[in-house]
Parts: structure tokens; sequence; C-alpha cells
């Protein structure tokens, strides 16, 4: 069985990768990620734009095999313990300030879109989860009273999908699709 | 005076398309966007992932010179007016569903960083905003109730800066800078 490519839907002009991101569940279980690249990840989030530049995301890196791995996927819930686990590294995204307002949640949406755009142009593929237990991650590493965990993200080497289970096979093979960009446009005074 | 360089200050390897963006006051007030250029952008946007593929963002394109972008600018805090008139567009970013809460408000984070990417691999550059009058944007597009702004994005082609004013022209040339990593990572159980 073939990896699927799935290229956004669009008679629009995008870059490659915009265009070819999207976020498969079949993840080379053999795959590492090296340090460097681990670090390219990171950075690209770290140099996003941010209200005042107060950069308030904050990052766990957990790699297939070690503790922090582990802990993430037990906080996850269970229509991801199918496939995460197969990642090369799931990494934790949080945001903090004072108060974790939606300018510090925003601003980690930004930073994440980063990490990711960087990683497709490493060969990688990601995968966002929010169905995990954040209360489960807030005590595993006792994390700070303003600190509010927000997406892990399953980051790794795509794989062919054929040792997915049929419900998760289907999804994966399915074209990706997106409300017409019509009912996204406000209505203007023009 | 020639257009400032800013790449990311890192050793490690980064896309240019990540390493390269920055967010400049000094826009060419004479750059026009296309239609084709602006579908491009939004479509990068629309193609993000978002939670359950809800696609919580909604946008507003205003162009220099239409009554669009004259009631964005109309609602600009002063230390944006300066310069974000000389943008070629202003594009509203709102995030809505049953309930704005921070998955919304994140996904809006997500396809805002990839408007910017798309933007950067077509030459162009951009600066979000969020010192706006949200109520003001609110009442003049009569958005509804469940509608909720987050952040203006000044979209064009950048110009050499001599004509910023001298507090505006010291942030143009200043490096970016950013907290080294090691702030930004949560302690592990490695």
């Amino acid at each position: 069985m073939s990896i699927p490519h799935k290229p956004a839907a669009t008679e629009a002009q995008l870059h490659e990768l915009i265009a070819n991101r999207w976020s498969p569940r079949s993840f080379d279980v053999s795959h590492k990620l090296s340090d460097d690249q681990i670090h390219s990840l990171l950075e690209a989030a770290r140099w996003s734009p941010s209200s005042m530049n107060a950069q308030p995301w904050r990052f766990l890196v957990g790699l297939r095999g070690d503790s922090n791995f582990a802990a993430l996927v037990s906080s996850l819930k269970e229509n991801n313990l199918e496939w995460a686990p197969n990642a090369s590294a799931i990494v934790l995204v949080a945001a903090t300030g004072e108060k974790v307002s939606n300018i510090e949640i925003f601003d980690a949406g930004l930073a994440v879109s980063a990490l990711i755009t960087q990683a497709q142009s490493m060969g990688l593929h990601t995968h966002q989860m929010g169905g995990f237990s954040k209360s489960k991650v807030k005590e595993v590493f006792s994390l700070p009273e303003n600190v509010e965990p927000i997406v892990l993200i399953g980051v790794g080497k795509i794989s062919e999908p054929s040792k997915l289970s049929q419900a998760l096979l289907e999804r994966e093979l399915a074209p990706r699709s997106r409300k017409p960009l019509t009912e996204l446009m406000l209505k203007g005074l023009n």
C-alpha cells in the first residue's frame, strides 16, 4: 500500500509546504529524530511572532522510548492511542503568562504552525492532538500553576498505512475537506 | 537606506520561510495585491488543521483604498496608525463557534501562521496587530454575536524604512530577539 499524497484541493497557488501538509495516523515506528532535527523544530517555534514579543509558549519533548514520551502517551485519550505511540516524538505545547488569556493561546497557535511547517520542510509529518488529559499532564510533570497545556504534536516519518485498523485506514485514505472559502468570509462594506 | 534583512539568530537549520519572517513597519504604499495573491493567502489559511476539522476561522479583507480597509484602519490604536495604512491589505481574522473557547482561538493562530508563511513565499511581509478596537470592528461590520475578532494582519511589500519616524525606525533596524530556548523548555522526567 503506498503512502497517501493529499494536497489541498484548491486552484490557488499554494507553497508546497502549505499545500502538502496533512495529519496522518501512520507513522514509521522505527524512525528516530536526531537532536539537530528536534532543535530545528523548537527553533522554528521559538522565532514565531507574539504579542509584545512575550513568547508565551513552553515546550516539552518526549522521544519514543523515553519517560517523557511514556508519560505523554499515558495522558492520551483512547482515539489517539492506536497511532500516536508510533510517532518519533510527541511535543507538549503549553501557554503561560501572568494570566493565560486569548492572546497567549493564539500565540501558541502561531508557534505550533511554524513548528509544523518546519517539520514539513524536513520531510516529516505532524499530527496534533487535543484529546489528552490536561490535568494528568499538569500532575505528572508538576507544571507550575500558570502553565496551561494546549496541545500535543505527534512528529515522525509517515509510513504506508496498511497496518492501521479499518476505521483509521479509511480516515487515512479519505480526501481532505474544507468548507468553501465563501463560508469563511465575513460580510464587508464594499 | 536599504531594506533590513533580519534572519532568526540561530545555529539550527531553519527553512528560509521560517528564518526570514519578521514583522516590518515600512510597507510600500504604491504596492497592490492581486486577486490571485489574496486568494492564495486565504487558501493557505483555509487548509490549516483544526480540532475536529471545525475550521473556526473567519476572514475579512480590506484593500488599501476600499471601505473595509478604511474601517479597519479606523479601529487601530495609535501605535499602529503610523505604518499600517501603508500596507496593501489588512486582513481581519476572527474566531467563531457555539462558544469561542481556547480551541477556536488556538486554531485561528494556526491559520494565521499558515497565511503568513504563504505570504513570505510570495515575497510579501506581514505584521500582526492586536492593538485595535474589537468592539468597533464588531459594530462597524455588524459581526454576529458568536464571531470574535482576534487579530488584524497587515500584508504588503516591504520598503526601505527611511520615511519612518525615529521611534519606528529604531525598531525596524533593531535585531530580532527571543528568550533562549532553555527558558522555554518545561522540566521533563528524563
